[in-house]
C-alpha cells in the first residue's frame, strides 16, 4: 500500500480507568498526528490493564515487529504505577533508583523528597531519560520503546521532546472532500479509482448525524500529484452522481 | 483481584482513521462504561488498520481468550470496508448474501438497492443479525463476536441491542474522592490500604491542569460494603495529610 520504506510504530495505553471507561484517552490521536507528519506509520494500538504479565507481554510481543514503541500512563509514585518494573522485566535489564532521574528529581522536590516521591527514579538503569518539564518526574527509553507518562499535558511535553529524534519517512500527504450523499452511490466509483491508484489509500468516512448525512473522502499517500489526481477525481466522481462536494 | 466469575470482553476498533489520528475514537468509553454498569469486565481494547491479515489474526487471538469481543468499523458499502469477510474468514465460515440482511435492505432502499448497498448484506451465510434503527444495514454476531459498525450513533444503538442479552457478573461498584494535594503524598497510604484490600481495586488519577493540581482516588470492587469502607479509609488518609477531601 504506501510506502514500505516508512518507520513504523505501535501505541500501548496502560491503565485501568480507560478500560473501565473511567477516562477518555486523549493521548491516541495526539500521538497518531504527530507521527503521521513525520512519515511515522501507526500500526498498532492496544489499551491493557495494570497488570504485570500483560503489560510485560505485550511490550515483549510490539518491540519485535514495530521500529518504535511508544507506552502512556503507570509512571507515577503509587502502588498502581507499574509500567516502570515492567518494562525492566521485559528487557530482563537491572531495576533501581536511576542515578540521573533521582538527581532531577532531588533539584526538584528538595527536602520533600519522600521514599514515594524516589520511586518515581526506578527504572532501568540504563535507560535514556525524556524530559518532563511539568512535573520533573522523568519518562524513559529503553532500545525502542518510549515510556511516557498518561497525563496529557505531560505526555505531549514528552512526546514533542523525543518525536524530533525519531527516524521520519516520506511525509504523508492527506486531501479531503465532503459531499451530502450517501457513501453507497460513491462506493462502485471509488472502487475502480482505488485499483487504479493502489498506492494512494482511500478511506470513506460517512456521516449520520441529523442534517449532516454525507461522506467524507479522505485521499493519502506520499506522493502530492497522485493523492491530488486522486481527490480530484472524487471530486468530479461526486458531480457526476448528483452531489456539490466541498474541500475539507 | 476482582471476582473471578465476572464474564471478560475485549474490543477490537477496526479502520485507518483511529490510526492516522483524523478521527478521535468515541465507541470505546461507551462500551466500557456499559460493560462495566453490567459487571463485564473490559480487558483489552485494539485498534487495527483496515488489513485483512491482522483483523483476522487479531479476531481469532482474542476469540479463544475472552467471553465477549466487540468490533467496531469496516461494516459500510465501500471498498474499504472489510470486516464482514474478514470475520468469514476468520471462523473459516461461507460466506454471501445474508438472505434476511438483504431482506432488510430491500425494505429500506427499494428500488434504490444497488449492487454496493447490497454489499451490506455480505456477510457469514449463519450470523445473527444485530438491528440498526439508524440506517437499516444490521451488525451481526458469530459465536462470541459482535460486529458493529463505527459511527458512534449506529453503534451505541447496535450495542445498546446486544448487551441485553450478555450474561453479566456482580455489579462493579465505583466510590471515588477528589483531594488537591499531590498523589505522592497519599502513595504510601494507599499502598498499604491496597495490600489490606486485595479485593478492592484503588486507583490513582493524578491532575495536572492549572489551578486543579490533585489526584481522584477512585475504589472499585463488587463488594459495596468493603468499597465503602476503602473509600472512607482514602477520605481520613487524605485529611490526615492536611487535605480537604471531596467526593466525586
Amino acid at each position: 500500500m504506501l510506502a514500505a520504506m516508512s518507520p513504523n510504530a505501535a501505541l500501548i495505553i496502560i491503565g485501568n480507568e480507560i478500560l473501565s471507561g473511567r477516562t477518555q484517552d486523549k493521548n491516541a490521536a495526539y500521538i497518531a498526528q504527530k507521527l503521521q507528519e513525520r512519515g511515522i506509520r501507526l500500526m498498532e494500538i492496544r489499551v491493557v490493564p495494570d497488570d504485570e504479565a500483560k503489560i510485560i507481554a505485550t511490550v515483549n510481543e510490539l518491540r519485535a515487529r514495530f521500529d518504535y514503541i511508544f507506552t502512556t500512563g503507570g509512571i507515577g509514585p503509587t502502588h498502581d504505577d507499574i509500567t516502570a518494573t515492567c518494562i525492566a522485566k521485559a528487557f530482563g535489564l537491572a531495576f533501581g533508583h536511576h542515578p540521573q532521574a533521582l538527581d532531577i528529581l532531588q533539584k526538584h522536590y528538595g527536602d520533600q523528597l519522600t521514599e514515594a516521591r524516589a520511586r518515581m527514579a526506578m527504572m532501568p538503569l540504563n535507560a535514556k531519560l525524556i524530559p518532563n518539564p511539568v512535573s520533573a518526574a522523568p519518562g524513559f527509553i529503553v532500545e525502542n520503546v518510549y515510556v511516557m507518562a498518561g497525563v496529557p499535558k505531560i505526555m505531549q511535553a514528552m512526546f514533542d521532546h523525543v518525536v524530533a529524534g525519531l527516524r521520519t519517512g516520506p511525509a504523508l500527504v492527506t486531501r479531503s472532500v465532503f459531499c451530502a450523499i450517501p457513501e453507497s452511490v460513491l462506493a462502485p466509483g471509488l472502487s475502480a479509482l482505488q485499483d487504479e491508484f493502489a498506492d494512494v489509500e482511500i478511506g470513506s468516512y460517512p456521516h449520520f448525524q441529523i442534517g449532516d448525512i454525507g461522506v467524507s473522502i479522505v485521499a493519502r499517500g506520499t506522493d502530492a500529484a497522485r493523492v491530488e489526481t486522486v481527490a480530484q477525481r472524487v471530486f468530479a466522481l461526486m458531480q457526476s452522481m448528483g452531489g456539490t462536494p466541498r474541500w475539507e
